[in-house]
Order: C-alpha cells, then sequence, then structure tokens
C-alpha cells in the first residue's frame, strides 16, 4: 500500500500538483479549476517568500483579524481586495467594454437601491455644504446616437467626505443621490456639491497595513454612476475630479484616465440665476457610451 | 499632473505592476517583499481564473466565514492552510533538515506546553481504552550516536479518536500525554494505546469545501512528537500507522514516507507481564535523529 500510494505524500518540490492530485474526486469542474488555480500561485507565491514559521502565524492572525471586523455593514476582505488591486482587476475582467464604450470601475459600498426618481435639474445637494456643480452630458450608444430614457443613477460624499448612509441621521436622507432619466434626446442634467477626496475605513486591519506600506487612504474625488437602457449593458463607473491631491494614487485603484472629467468653475451670474445655482459654480460635461446588452449566455 | 501620473491609473495588463509600485514607500523591506509576491501572484491567478463578479464575491464569502469560524479555541485559517497543503509547505521550507536528520511535520493545534515529565515506561493511556501499544526507540545524531537527556514530548488522540483537551471532564487530564528523557544510551520507552485516524473540525467553511472537493475529513492514526536535546535543532514530527486506512490521503498532507513506522503486533503474554501490558500488544520501534542546533541568526 505504501509503494502504490507514494505519489500521495508530501514532498516540497511537487507540492502543489500533490495537493491537486487530492481533489481530483471534485463533482465540480469549475471549483476544482479554481483551487487549482490558488494552489498552483499559492505554493509558487510560499515558496518565493521562504517564510518563517513565525512569519506564516503573522499572516493567518492577518486574515484572522480582517475576518472579525466583518460585519453587517463593514467588509474588511473586499477593502483588502480593493487596496490590493483585485477588485478593479475582477471588474476589468468580468465587464469587458467594446472599443468606443465608456469604461467602468468598482461599484463601492454605498450605493442604495431605492434612490428616488428625479427630474433633469433637481439639486441633490440637500444639504446645502460645498461649492455648487452642474453636472449634464449624454447618454449614446457607440455611434454616438442618443439613447433616450437611459437611467442614471448617482450618488456621492458630501463636502465633509461622508456618504448620506455614513451619517445617519446627520445628513439629509438621500443627501447627494437621485436617478435621472436621460430626455430624447439623451441628455442629463442635475445640480449637486463638488466632491470631495475621502478616507476608505482605515481604523481596521486593511488600515494598518496601508499604514505599514506607507500608503494614504484618500480617495480622489469622484461621483459614482450606474448607467442602464434598454438592451444595453448597464455600466458602473465614476466620473473623477482631476484637481484632486490623490487623483494620481487611489488606494483602491479605481482611476481610470478616461473617467476623468473636465470641470470647470464658471463665474456667469445670469447663467448661475438661470440654474438656481450660487455664482460662481463648477460645471462638469461627460458623455457615457453604452455597450450593446451582451447575447445572453448559452 | 494627469500626464506625470498616468502610470499610476489602473491598467488590467500593469494591474499587478501598478499595485507593486504604489508600495514603494513602504519603511519594511521584508513586508514590501512579501506584498509584492502576494500581489504578482494573485493578480495571476485572477487572469486565470477570469471570475465572474459573483464568483469574487463567493471568495469574498467564503474568506468572511473563515473569519467569523475563528476563535481562541478554533483557527479556521489554519485549517484552510492545512488542507491546501501550505502549513506542510511552510514546515518544509521553515525546518529544513539535513540529510540523515528525521524530517518534520506539522504541529497540529493539539499539543500543550504542560505535560508531566514521565519516567520511561510509564502508560500514558489513563483511560485504558485501546490497544495496547509499546512505543520505544533510541534519540541520536547523524551518526548514529546516543543522546542521552533528549526530552521526547508525546502526545496522541484516544481510542475514539480524540485528544484530552477536545474532552475536557470526559477524558483523565493529560490523557496520552506525556515527556520522556533519554537514558545514557539515548533509549526511550513508553506504554500508549494504538491511534486511530480522526476527523479534522469538519463542521466549518473548510470542512464544507472539503467536501464540495470530494474530499474526506480522517487524517491517518499517529502519535506526536516534539524532541529536544541540547545544542541540537528541535523536531516537531509524528509518526504514522502503516495499516491505516487514510494513510495515503491525509486530509492535512502530513504524512512523509520515512515517517511511516513500522507497528508489529506482539503475542507474548511473558514479554506482556513483564510491561504490565495486556497481550497481545503492539509495539513500534522508531529512532529519531537530531540534526546539530543552527548557528544562531547572525
Amino acid at each position: 500500500m505504501i509503494a502504490a500510494e507514494k505519489g500521495a505524500y508530501f514532498d516540497e518540490a511537487r507540492s502543489a500538483e500533490i495537493v491537486i492530485d487530492r481533489n481530483a474526486d471534485c463533482p465540480d469542474a469549475r471549483l476544482a479549476e479554481i483551487v487549482a488555480v490558488v494552489v498552483r500561485h499559492l505554493h509558487a507565491a510560499v515558496k518565493e517568500i521562504d517564510p518563517t514559521q513565525e512569519e506564516w502565524l503573522q499572516a493567518i492572525a492577518f486574515l484572522t483579524r480582517t475576518g472579525h471586523m466583518c460585519n453587517d455593514w463593514r467588509q474588511e476582505f473586499i477593502l483588502l481586495s480593493d487596496v490590493l488591486g483585485v477588485s478593479m482587476l475582477v471588474d476589468a475582467i468580468a465587464n469587458r467594454k467594446p472599443s468606443g464604450a465608456t469604461q467602468s470601475t468598482v461599484l463601492g459600498p454605498f450605493h442604495v437601491a431605492d434612490a428616488p426618481l428625479l427630474p433633469n435639474g433637481a439639486d441633490i445637494c440637500l444639504d446645502g455644504k460645498g461649492e455648487p456643480l452642474l453636472v449634464r452630458g449624454r447618454v449614446t450608444d457607440p455611434d454616438g446616437r442618443p439613447i433616450a430614457g437611459a437611467r442614471l443613477d448617482v450618488w456621492q460624499a458630501n463636502d465633509e467626505g461622508f456618504y448620506d448612509v455614513q451619517q445617519k441621521g446627520i445628513q439629509p436622507d438621500f443627501n447627494l443621490r437621485g436617478v435621472f432619466e436621460t430626455d430624447a434626446e439623451g441628455r442629463y442634467w442635475f445640480r449637486a456639491a463638488k466632491p470631495k477626496f475621502y478616507p476608505i475605513p482605515d481604523d481596521g486591519p486593511v488600515g494598518q497595513l496601508l499604514r505599514r506600506l506607507g500608503r494614504h487612504p484618500y480617495r480622489p474625488a469622484h461621483l459614482h454612476f450606474i448607467v442602464t437602457a434598454e438592451d444595453r449593458e448597464a455600466l458602473t463607473t465614476h466620473i473623477f475630479v482631476p484637481d484632486d491631491p490623490y487623483i494620481g494614487s487611489d488606494p483602491v485603484f479605481g482611476v481610470k484616465e478616461s473617467l476623468i472629467a473636465d470641470f470647470v468653475l464658471r463665474d456667469d451670474p445670469a447663467r448661475a440665476a438661470d440654474l438656481s445655482l450660487r455664482n460662481p459654480f463648477w460645471e462638469v460635461e461627460y458623455d457615457f457610451v453604452l455597450a450593446p446588452a451582451r447575447a445572453a449566455a448559452g
């Protein structure tokens, strides 16, 4: 028996292969494939790192603290995935866009499903804080044809760097959130506040890791969008403020060059009055290009 | 600013490199090195797996459940490391033995620091269960010279597959545990019970994973040893029972061929009486070879 099963015993050189062989009876081919890739890379990483037993225990303790930090309103493993660039990589892989379509970025933890549908021109800034902002643009297909009736679900942090859901009872409900629908020419417009940078939650093990890596926790200022339309692939993305001090060092790697919009400061009292905005105000024009819906999986 | 920091924005092809560059200011060179290896393999694994967003969320949820399962007496991340072969790989890397020295294997979670020092010949089986076993052998250096005064800290599960610490109040305290010291000829001997296979804790996410992979949770029967002596490298290892049904499929990959001992059934009423063992009894003879202590790190 020993000789026959010799291949089953641990051997440093063949370590990954031995573990993968053990999963040969897995009835779920996709799971077996995923675990095989994970085992191969995990073993290769351990061999490169050449850890001491104490370093391995520190890694175990880090994962344990990360797990213990997770609860219904805090997902520290997603945060870990974010700061290691894995969330953006998965987003890139799972949401490939055809050439010409607006690129996606991470959803983030602060979307809510039931933001109010508002008429174009509405002001989502309910706390009156921050510099006034006009956001406008079009939703089109890759050939530039307007898409009427497209929906834009928008949300952003307030002037102090917090989302309404982080400050329930302090900010008005649905502050800086709303859903807008494009008109017959594919246009949308609404009033908001110029967003500011804010830190990712950094009071847990992921924040500690960032500090030990010499990194800061500040996400550059952005507005979130989910743009949907009939027969179009849904788009989850941000638009970023270009003059943010952290634009080149987003801790979650969410910035793509094509998502950096042009924010222009307007000093135009007459137009401000027309728009019911304080003068001066910021204006950003950004067009979203939606890819055709993918064929349903066969 | 945008152009100058262009390299900082996310790019699928260069994703790992971008994350690693971000850690350039890390003041801890070893941490930076470890994180760079982890990021490179994590990104390569994600690219190979080509996950859906849903699969990524399932991975996040699995890690979260694993973290939530950990408490003061249960370490589910170590268990995960075990069943993926990582613990044995780290053991192999961190405890390289010179040729001729007895090989190491995993410590496991059931060692206690304060087992009693017993005279050679003592019976550590305090619950009277199982088949009687005589364990004996020598501790030597790689040239076969006996080491007197070496200590062997031994522990094993009882005939029902539980360690005393898993059944406090049910098993006698320190059942199947003891520390022995070699005599002038390097010999040790004690009485015990023939060990049986037992399951790793399989009521958590790691147990679920094993089942989904088509694997069983049963560790083949073994005795644990930590063998120490002056000027010698400490050895943490097991000896395994060769006729165990799971000898070729240890879920934690702890078996090495050189650690499979020879367990012989003796039918010898006179010798049994001399040894105060019931007849027939099992006998295993196993010699431990200790490497010289490594020079202190410089």
